[in-house]
Parts: structure tokens; C-alpha cells; sequence
């Protein structure tokens, strides 16, 4: 595969969604480098992040486009779109604002396996779900 | 959810395979936080990786346990492994031999969205993928 083939095809032709019509992104912040979460993509998800410079997804659990921060305040200004070798994972990098995780964490990925397979914390708490979110009935 | 209620089960029990038996691996260079690819495990490879410290997978287009750098030589060495909130989604933290990616880049993230939505090349080849893997036929 040479370099000139492979940039023939734009981003979006490039991306290859699953059966589901996903495809997952991986989050990182531009800066440090912190992986901060993994989330889904429909392609109107996609086009929403390229066109707005925020990252916009689509919730499986709710089954709807999902602008992150649109709760929480906690919004991703998108720096980069990258696209993986195979086209079925995308890399964006971003400004998050506040904690990315809605636990409260900074990073989603706020729990390591230790040697004994037990896990510990790993990260910062960055705010209080109940006053963002709201408390659980 | 209280840190104490969050940290009660065991790494390998944390993890939620999806209805394919398989969860997303993220793979972060463990040094400079760069993100060098995304791969599916199944339990065993987990189990693999857990163990020997070495990142094995589940190659979902071969349907085969998938010892990384097996053929390239380019092995992951494993430093740490974390888990998602929800669970769904691992993040590998590597020492990577060579390349990550079968295309000869050290990541395979190797092209990003311009903003006219074409693609430019962000990464250095590493490696002729005829030299490592044998010329295609």
C-alpha cells in the first residue's frame, strides 16, 4: 500500500462502520497525551465532530446522539481526527473540559489490575456525579 | 458509587464482554502516552496478557489467538492494564518493539482529517511490511 493510494479516499470514505452502523473513537487529550474514555460514532455522529469541532456520539444505552457535555458541561473541543490502518477505529484529540467520566473521574480509565489482579484507583476525582448529574432515585 | 463498592471484584471480573465474547483493547505507548492501535480480546488473551505480561489478542479476521509480534517481531511488553467504568473497554499501557501497525507505522493512527476532510500522513514508517511479513502475492 503506498502513501499516494492511500490518501486518495477522503476521511469520511475512509471510515468503515460495524453491522450496528459504529464505529468507536477513542478519546485522548491533545496535550498530555491521557487517554480519557472510548465511545461510539454513527456516521451522523461523525459528521456532527468534523462539522462543530466538538465530539458528538451515539449513546447505546439511550439510543441517541449523545453532544458529550450537554449534561455535565464537561465538553471535548476536538483538536485531531485520526483514522486507524483498517478504517474501523477513530483517534480524536481533544480539550476536555472538567472530568470525562461520569463517575467523576478525570479519565474513564480511573482503575488499574494490580499484580494480584485486585484493582486500584488510579486517577483523579474531578467533581461529584449527584451535583452534576443529579442523585439517584 | 463509593471507590470501596468499585474496587470489591477482581479485574477479570470487572471486564464485560460483549455478546461476542470480546472487549476493546486500547494500546497507549506506556512512556510518551502515544496511542499505537486498538485490538479485540477475547478471555483467553486477556488471560494471556495478564499473565505473561506480553499483549496477546483475538484476531477477529483470522479467528485466532493473536500473540503480538509473532510474525514482526514486534512484541508489546505490558506495564500496566486499566479498565473503563463501564467496564467495556481495556487500555493497555506498552513498551513497543518497531511498529505497531502491519502498514510499517509506529502507530496505526498514521493519517488524520484535514480540514478540508482529506487525509495527511502524521506518523513515520517504521518498517518495509514486504521485508517483515513476506511480499503479497
Amino acid at each position: 500500500m503506498s502513501d499516494n493510494q492511500d490518501l486518495q479516499k477522503s476521511f469520511l470514505e475512509t471510515v468503515k462502520f460495524d453491522e450496528k452502523g459504529l464505529v468507536p473513537a477513542i478519546v485522548q487529550d491533545h496535550e498530555t497525551g491521557k487517554v480519557l474514555m472510548m465511545a461510539w460514532m454513527n456516521r451522523e455522529s461523525l459528521e456532527m465532530t468534523l462539522e462543530r469541532k466538538q465530539a458528538c456520539y451515539w449513546s447505546r444505552s439511550r439510543q441517541k446522539l449523545w453532544l458529550k457535555g450537554e449534561s455535565s458541561g464537561n465538553m471535548q473541543d476536538v483538536h485531531d481526527i485520526l483514522i486507524d490502518c483498517d478504517g474501523d477505529t477513530i483517534l480524536l484529540k481533544v480539550s476536555q473540559k472538567g472530568g470525562a467520566c461520569h463517575v467523576g473521574y478525570h479519565s474513564c480509565f480511573y482503575r488499574k489490575a494490580k499484580d494480584d489482579l485486585s484493582m486500584e484507583i488510579c486517577d483523579t476525582l474531578m467533581f461529584d456525579p449527584e451535583e452534576v448529574y443529579g442523585k439517584k432515585s
